[in-house]
């Protein structure tokens, strides 16, 4: 450990909570030097839905370096580059229906969310997105002007530019639907809200508390881009490739977005890549104007590659997936009905699931005592108040089981030992 | 090629000067799907100074995999960062007594560019970064305020907030050290120009033209930051990793940055990866202030400690790379004597060079026809006027040679077949 | 006439509506050349609260110039204003308990905001400020960033920053109070909404259509400002000097701005002049921040004394006002209960009223009918869908009748000409 | 003077360097309530052209009050502004061969540039505006953005966006042509210099310490805008109204700028007026766009109207004011050469002259013995070092020798009790 205290930077965060040194890594288990196993609920932060080191990926990856494949290959055309395009075509796209050109952007999801708002603003001629509350698309100063958490707003120092914020779903309580003010204020000349040149929304706010749209206010929010010719971009970076039951998170409401960004679990393996999917109308790009070195990291081609053919080019995944998530569901309802006096709620769909626990403190507090149990879990919300699940999707049943056990047993734990504080009234809505 | 033109982004900027399927590549060379086999002088943008899929990395990079090491790691602490860290510190920072906190960023350039300039801004208070014209920093919005090309600046969509900019060495001609502007603003307090957080630079710009400032210059410009109290950030991105023949580019100016940003070479084996190096009494970082999910890209962690432990624990390839620096400049400076009637020039340091060609239309068809003769090589500069020379900085004797003959040879005939226009009177300074 | 075709900018607006050249006036009327005489429901946008050359202002203001008392004097002390700032503090600030330090600003509206914004932001260190939809506040680009109006904003060609904008009270709904809403993004360190330096608000929104926020809710504005520690500026240059019945609008509501912006009937006879009212402990300004050549225009302060001193001593002239304002209620109820089938309605308070004609194209025929009549009176709104009522505070009883009766017969005519279309969804709130 | 201490906000200026209440003021006279006479080289920072008072537009002033005419106008047609506009397009327009259309801004210079900047972006879809160091244009925010005072630009508590600053003439040394330097970065498509609207410059910069530009450099810049497709703006607020010898400061070098701005003594009197002057083709607001509550102050057209057919309507009143800048001319030449060994220098040109003082210390004293003597003169520059001569036009030669008789004096006075330290040598250049 003394190198990282040595010479790492003070920024870490994830290593403070989690203070081990990890050597090994397989399917849902994560271990340290010394050889402890740990069940990973946390799974890169959404980036390992198919499990750490999965042997099929791993398989095809070892295969392509042998090989002496294009390792570094720019915007190079590849023949990795070429198969991962006509995959994700063949089996992603085209069974949905979907005509979307393909951008390589810098292998960070960041980097994806800033190619999104630039084409939109390009496409459009127009400066102002709209965001929503808790959202969070990255921390480049692009995409931190979209992002809501002022922790990571706070550390830009300089103006944040060309957004405006609009109250997500449920934000103004359950009985207003927020798409209708959106609605207002882009039909009020005088609403003092700019013309925007894009929505941008996460169905699913994963570091913004687990909040979940309702699929009827995601209609709404498309039905509001299209009537004031503003598009859409659905950032499913954390949500997409499958965490929801579906490969993208907003199949469910059947709308279709102008562009998305995807990154995490794109890659399969938990290398970096990040891909914008443009509507071909809106593909305005002039050649390289918006590039990066590492835009053709093609290992993660390859195992991004290998992840389609063999999770997504028929149902059965997907079906396993809201299996699991009807299980969480389950299991989390039970819980919040007998700790907390009430005070807890469940939050989120299929696998992206969590717990409020009313404030950080308490929540941090059960991710503690998880970990001195073996369970790697996180927190997400504005004030770290959500216990936020997000094991590999491909975990097993048992494993599944064993991990919300950990935390049912850490929640009674913390409850025992401590009065819950009233509610706080601000937070109850999202 | 069929799905690359049907699916992927008009972005595409490098593909459509080498329009080819590359498949396969080794050290100088690559090969596309039909066989064919090219000496490459883009080297992935600098990106492979230790040439495509070198052995000794590779050979690590493999064991690492088969073992199941960690390969997502977000910032969690794993053995192969701590041993990237210990090497870096042993081989790198500690001989050239150099104490500075490494953070991880998103494991791309423009991440740590991003990162440097707001922990600049942090630290100072100040919200105005000075910046150079031609400059490049990457095009995430942070960076692209920092970049000076209006290609790259105009995509934006929206005001680019933040930074000033100045003159680089040599831009208002010989006669002119631009760093006593530069004083004379900071110390006027009607200027007009904010006092500013800091200043970023590099030693030499590479997209900008391979501008080198004199070392004069640089230390120059390390004095007026100090005199100011303002941070000097050293954009070392694709300068640094040995490019110009040693570790850092500016090592020869004995100029000690603030912070430094390094990515490209610093995996050694081409994948994603990126940090800043920041003076320890500046390190205000809190916690996860900046973040990204693929900031623990582990698999880069292993080959970049390959190269360290392989190429970095003595001067013997410093000393390779600057003899071939010399060779570079031997027979570039003969070339510009010999053709253009005097008007092309030659640009650059160590293995960091290139010909500037008096205009894009000249170097366009220079590069065109070395790429019919097998050798990949790239233009950079405001109207893409400069031929660039960025070999593998292993690359042999033999075909350093080879692809400065097929240089010489395309320039040859491009010279034969047309008039070389007059120089534009206001590029000849840069 | 030709003259103004000649060389007069496009940019004219009112002489548009009003296309006659006017030479004369005094007290509610104007006369234009060819000698036809208007009863003036405009009065100057609300800066001829006391009409047209007010015999008693006029009496000192020439005796002022004859004695070659100080015309223009930067911000040197001149007997005239400390005569002013006497006359102010006995008779405006010490009667209402109030203790501010009064600003001379740039003697324009736009000018007092500009510097109120300024000071807030000093004084808190945030860049923040919240906004109201439908606001108007001025139209340089401080204050501009702070107006609605997309007409107004779309002429600034750069992006305007520094604000965030809130649902005004009213705008999302009778059942919403919007300062809960406000509470919640400020209360929520996620909420996207950089915490701001001050909240700017009219009590009445003149140019935004005459919205009149209730007085709980002007109370409840105040409660989040105290909770959350940031300004209350109350622009209070339209509303304020008596148009609402009390001298500034917010008396009735009971609260304690941090900052108040005066201007329009300021200086009584119409001559430029402004005023920014800071609380002593925010006064926080070093000598000659905020600057202006014609903040010295003393012959308003010759005539602002005066109308303090004759209308502001005691509180006949604020009953008097109420008196009026309440017969205007009862017109225009009256009137809008008769004409366009239920569709009009009427908004305001004291004498700063006006009547929703559903949209701009029939409030523009109505004022069109009433010019015909005689009747100088103009539309406000997003849509310029309000006819606005802004006669002079000291307007005759018999001539208030008169000009409202006008209006009635011309909406009578105007409703008998046309179908009043579906009421507008979106603008029945406000 | 309890008052001012009492209520009246810390951000004066000038009150603090003349410490009196004044109540009288004649031509280059002012007097405070003991009596006491000074003669002012102040003037209004350049409003007093005319002198205080002045007989000739006072007696159109009282005629016009007492008539009842229009005082507030809006932006209505009035008599009194088709007899400005008449007498500005006779006298002043047609004889120059100048067709503009005017714009009446708000009645403050800073609004008539916010309006100037907001047209050139307009018409060119061009945010960005060249400024130049030590310019000072205002300080809305829009007018902050292009002034370079830190003093002033520090307080706007927010991101100053649009400008990009450059050096003025001579502020790289004499040798050096800055519209070079300007011509390059336009050139150059990386220098990170955003496609400007327009340039903004002053012939003289006033609060920038008296900076005269050669009429050469004028020249170029013109040049260089023609070039580049870029507008141009003259800030002739302060230089223009016969200031420098002629109307316009810019007609010695016959260049013909595509906006003008005027103000301070354009109303003659000092009353508040200022208008943009617009090449009819450029005049491309929409009614309304730019607007505020005291655009029609007739008074001031009353005035203005006078000044012009007074001394306009032939080239006397010019031919004096080159004659009187003759002499101050040679006073200053004659006493910077026998005072401060040799390191005082005289700038300017016309009647808008300065001593540079090598520093603010020096300068301070200067003034502070010179208010003593009964002469009200100030400081300019970045650091207070010039001694500003900004005496009425009008002056008689005997007060002109006078007050340049005191200056002298408190110079001598300052010099014998001082050491003049080493000069600055950043200083020295512009």
């Amino acid at each position: 450990m003394k190198i990282f205290d040595e010479i790492e930077s003070e920024v870490q965060s994830y290593a403070r909570s989690f203070p081990r040194v990890f050597n090994r890594a397989k399917g849902e288990f994560m271990w340290d030097e010394e050889g402890r196993q740990y069940l990973d609920f946390l799974a890169g932060a959404g980036t390992l839905n198919y499990g750490h080191n999965n042997s099929i990926f791993k398989h095809a990856l070892l295969k392509y370096i042998k090989s002496n494949g294009i390792t570094h290959g720019l915007d190079l055309h590849t023949k990795a580059k070429g198969e991962f395009l006509q995959a994700f075509n063949d089996h992603i796209l085209k069974p949905r229906n979907m005509e979307y050109m393909v951008q390589f952007t810098g292998p960070t999801g960041t980097n994806a969310v800033e190619a999104a708002m630039k084409i939109a603003r390009n496409v459009t001629g127009q400066q102002n997105i709209v965001t929503f509350t808790n959202g969070f698309h990255g921390v480049s100063l692009g995409s931190l002007a979209a992002t809501g958490n002022s922790h990571h707003r706070d550390a830009a120092g300089v103006s944040l530019v060309g957004t405006h914020r609009m109250p997500y779903d449920g934000y103004l309580g359950d009985n207003i639907d927020t798409t209708e003010y959106l609605d207002k204020v882009l039909s009020d000349s005088s609403s003092g809200i700019n013309s925007p040149a894009a929505v941008i929304v996460e169905t699913v706010q994963g570091e913004g508390g687990i909040n979940a749209a309702s699929i009827k206010w995601l209609q709404n929010l498309q039905t509001v881009c299209r009537k004031h010719n503003i598009l859409l971009i659905v950032d499913d970076i954390q949500a997409g490739c499958g965490r929801t039951g579906d490969y993208f998170s907003f199949e469910e409401a059947g709308i279709e977005p102008d562009i998305i960004t995807l990154s995490k679990s794109l890659g399969g393996y938990g290398l970096p890549f990040a891909v914008a999917l443009i509507k071909a109308e809106f593909d305005f790009w002039k050649p390289g104007e918006h590039n990066g070195t590492f835009r053709g990291n093609n290992l993660a081609f390859v195992t991004a590659k290998a992840a389609i053919d063999h999770y997504w080019t028929n149902d059965q995944f997907s079906q396993e997936i809201k299996r699991k998530g009807q299980y969480v569901s389950e299991r989390l309802e039970n819980i919040v009905s007998q700790y907390g006096e009430g005070q807890f709620t469940a939050k989120g769909r299929g696998m992206f699931q969590g717990i409020n626990c009313v404030n950080g403190d308490i929540a941090g507090k059960i991710t503690h005592h998880a970990f001195q149990k073996g369970l790697i879990i996180e927190t997400s919300g504005a004030d770290d108040q959500v216990v936020k699940f997000l094991c590999p999707l491909v975990i097993s049943d048992e494993n599944l089981k064993k991990g919300i056990d950990i935390i049912e047993e850490a929640i009674r734990e913390v409850c025992e030992k401590q009065d819950i504080p009233e509610k706080n009234l601000y937070f109850e809505a999202s």
